[in-house]
């Protein structure tokens, strides 16, 4: 059986995204595979008004749902870093909760600390780390770009582990 | 001329929403005269799923926005309280400037102290002085209730006072 994960990096000027599937064998011995199928980013321009970024976002992840037709989205959960940011980036996750709402996609969170201990074994785990174990996972030759789609997929991935 | 001025209260569990209408005389010495047109609340259910909530301000708004058909819209600032409740509060405030980007409707924004001087003459009055000034402008008889709804008609007379 494959289910489609697609693993979000919430942000206003950058949305990372990053698709897997994850196939589970029908042997005896259930083990699962992970494939990358897609990753990237949704930009929204700074010159723009706060209301068309956000349509922006609105529109583009809608048109990114009906191209992956995935089967769970995995979201990282919001870390507080300044105030301001946190505000511009909890209203973006918004409109991205409010897309997924509109297709009653289900969607599953996890903090910056559950996806380095998924992916590297430890909680503290530097960027450079988690990003290694994302090739490794997905069998890539070179470290996804940017450090949204990166981290996308590793958010993807922390979901898939827990099927 | 007269325009129509929508305020709003942001929130997830309870959006506020109060309209007024703005004339201007067109007599030799310019006033300007407010009145009530509509006032109340957009209320989503707390054993909804976050998705299906922010959906229902998605939808809600819009139909607000279509019958009252306003020239502009003011929105109270976002005031830290409590972070879990602000990021909450941010979330429903993107899907809000969303709807009004997708209606290409402007909007202009105050904090908590601008909306408290514009209408009792100073930035430290309480609740109370400011739901009686939103009253005493509009002629009402009583406050209007719940409060929710007093905040988004402070915030669209402080609007109001700009023009």
């Amino acid at each position: 059986m494959e289910k489609r994960i697609l693993g979000l990096d919430p942000g206003l000027a950058i949305l990372g995204f990053g698709a897997i599937t994850c196939t589970q064998s029908s042997t005896k011995v259930q083990h699962t595979t992970v494939n990358m199928l897609d990753f990237g980013i949704i930009r929204t321009s700074a010159d723009a008004e706060m209301g068309q970024r956000l349509c922006t976002l609105f529109d583009d992840l809608h048109a990114l749902i009906e191209e992956l037709q995935p089967d769970l989205v995995a979201i990282e959960k919001l870390f507080f870093y300044r105030m301001s940011s946190t505000i511009l980036v909890a209203q973006a996750r918004g409109v991205l909760i409010l897309v997924l709402g509109q297709r009653r996609l289900p969607y599953v969170e996890f903090t910056p600390a559950q996806i380095k201990q998924a992916l590297t074994g430890y909680g503290n785990a530097d960027k450079s780390e988690v990003q290694e174990a994302v090739a490794r996972e997905l069998d890539l030759d070179e470290i996804p770009k940017p450090d949204d789609a990166a981290d996308a997929l590793a958010v993807a991935l922390t979901a898939s582990y827990q099927m």
